[in-house]
């Protein structure tokens, strides 16, 4: 480190310069190993590391946007990967270049515990038409989510033009995932607890398509009750925005049975959607959230994390409970003492 | 104004502090017009008003929260104001003092669209064991809401034991009624284009009760047939937090029908909740929502409303969209240019 400031600054700003134009150059003519160190440089925590990534997202960000960005979420069990590797095998028949990435704010703990054991998609990985990349360590959504909302956009430029976006849903992952990607799909088992009853709330709500998967063998007439319950419940629910009524399928992801009928439904969305321009104005609408949510979350965080605050919150909030002082008093007295300064 | 200037600030101090003290007294005492002047003080936006609010309310508080909190919304026409009547009237007869609020964040416009019209409770009106008040005047809803939330502690402290607190649930308002009440009843028409089809998002989830209202003579078969599907779709919907199913029920304000079975519901669901303490869990919960709320929406608002940080905001939004900048970078050149500061 101390031997580095020793070295002619401008000397270093144009290896730099270098190092961005040859990796981003890599990226985009489709090396693999390009698009990995890149996404790499977007994860680090390394201080020195964020401007070198700032510089190759800034090249990327005007090749981006081409793709079909799609989210897939199912509790551990539903056979996400085998679907992924089915649904990935025949998008790259039909001239598709493939990238699944994964958000998982959990992966510190159960490292790994979503797209970690490749195996299981052992065709995708073996093709030069997909890219597979594990879940981003972090300990926030936020973090987590940043970074593979930047992947995508390096993914793009590096040509892929199918990139899917995979949760296990903790927390408000979900979320996350919905508002980064145009179509999400919510996998689901018939029966094993992963039923209508077990749903998660505002879940329904989000998917655009609801797949019983492993509707094989023994198990097909259980998923075709599922489906048919699903197909109920969703015609309770109210329109949405863009007006895709939200879809009921089944399919076996291990027998490659119903997976064409997805990807038919992927494209009937999207000519809908691109139709009625509710695609284009639902990214719109994504990279606005994405801005303001930024913005809204550094200024809390900024206000939330100062010492001062954090142990003056303390002392209000039991005061709010106990009645001493309103919430509205507690929140001008606690707003009273700083304010937003150039 | 110019002559107050001269008045002798002891003095004035003095008056002031004499004019809480009785006006509180007044007010616990139950005189009617003293809960009246209190309220329109908490509403006021004249600045001398506001200390003196915050005095009143100072002194409300340690009385608040005694007090059972009902939600109610339901679309125009569905007959909020005479289910209202009949269960307000069947309340006072049981010995509650019963305050019925409102919040209406379009009621500039619309102007007492709703309890304007008190001459559709004509019993509550009369009766020296109800307070009714329209919902205040405002352009946000979280002024609205503020207001109204107060009121409520004023009420309580005035000896009111039954709030109920009405929404036409016009944008978010049915989220505020829900995160300031005990209780929140969705009321519902039969046919007429309030069925489940039609209803908004996410407040299945919020409502502990589900009232098919108006059936009554031609109307009482649509009603059960109205209700047996809610009561599917409710069964369709996942737990609540407190462990308390949703009820479905039928009732006629007109003809006094059903409003019992309602008043037991809510009978069962306060026993329910206060033997799991999930009451008391849920008001303290409000109690931090409404006081980090505040302290959220105030930062963000000190914020966005800067003029540097209107025009620098335009600027961004165009280049995000245009690709120029991706969303975290713009937001991080916005947060750069200011901090918050003691």
């Amino acid at each position: 480190m101390a031997t580095n400031s020793h070295i002619n600054p401008n000397i270093k700003r144009k290896k730099e310069a270098l190092n961005v134009e040859q990796l981003f150059n890599e990226l985009q003519s489709g090396q693999v190993s390009a698009l990995s160190r890149a996404i790499t440089l977007v994860e680090s925590k390394a201080s020195g590391d964020s401007a070198f990534a700032k510089a190759v997202l800034q090249q990327a960000l005007p090749y981006s946007g081409t793709s079909f960005r799609l989210g897939i979420t199912g509790v551990p069990g539903v056979g996400k990967s085998t679907f992924i590797e089915s649904l990935g095998r025949q998008l790259i028949a039909r001239g598709k270049k493939v990238a699944v990435l994964a958000i998982d704010p959990s992966s510190n703990i159960s490292r790994g515990s979503i797209l970690g054991d490749k195996t299981r998609m052992e065709e995708l990985v073996k093709s030069d038409q997909a890219f597979i990349r594990p879940s981003p360590a972090g300990t926030t959504l936020g973090g987590v989510a940043r970074k593979t909302r930047e992947a995508i956009i390096l993914c793009e430029a590096a040509g892929y033009d199918f990139i899917i976006v995979e949760t296990v849903g903790v927390g408000q992952s979900e979320t996350a995932v919905h508002s980064m990607t145009d179509f999400f799909l919510l996998l689901k088992l018939a029966g094993a607890g992963d039923d209508l009853q077990g749903i998660k709330r505002g879940i329904m709500e989000m998917a655009d398509a609801i797949i019983i998967n492993k509707a094989d063998g023994n198990n097909q007439i259980a998923a075709k009750h599922a489906c048919r319950e699903f197909k109920n419940a969703v015609h309770l629910m109210p329109d949405k925005d863009h007006g895709w009524p939200t879809q009921v399928l089944t399919c076996s992801g291990l027998n490659n049975v119903g997976i064409k009928e997805v990807i038919e439904e992927i494209e009937n969305y999207t000519a809908h959607s691109k139709a009625n321009k509710s695609f284009i104005k639902k990214r719109h609408i994504q990279e606005l959230y994405w801005f303001h949510q930024t913005v809204e979350d550094a200024i809390t965080s900024n206000f939330y994390n100062r010492q001062e605050v954090i142990s003056k919150l303390a002392v209000l909030e039991k005061e709010v409970l106990s009645k001493k002082k309103s919430p509205f008093d507690a929140a001008s007295e606690l707003l009273g003492l700083w304010s937003f300064k150039k």
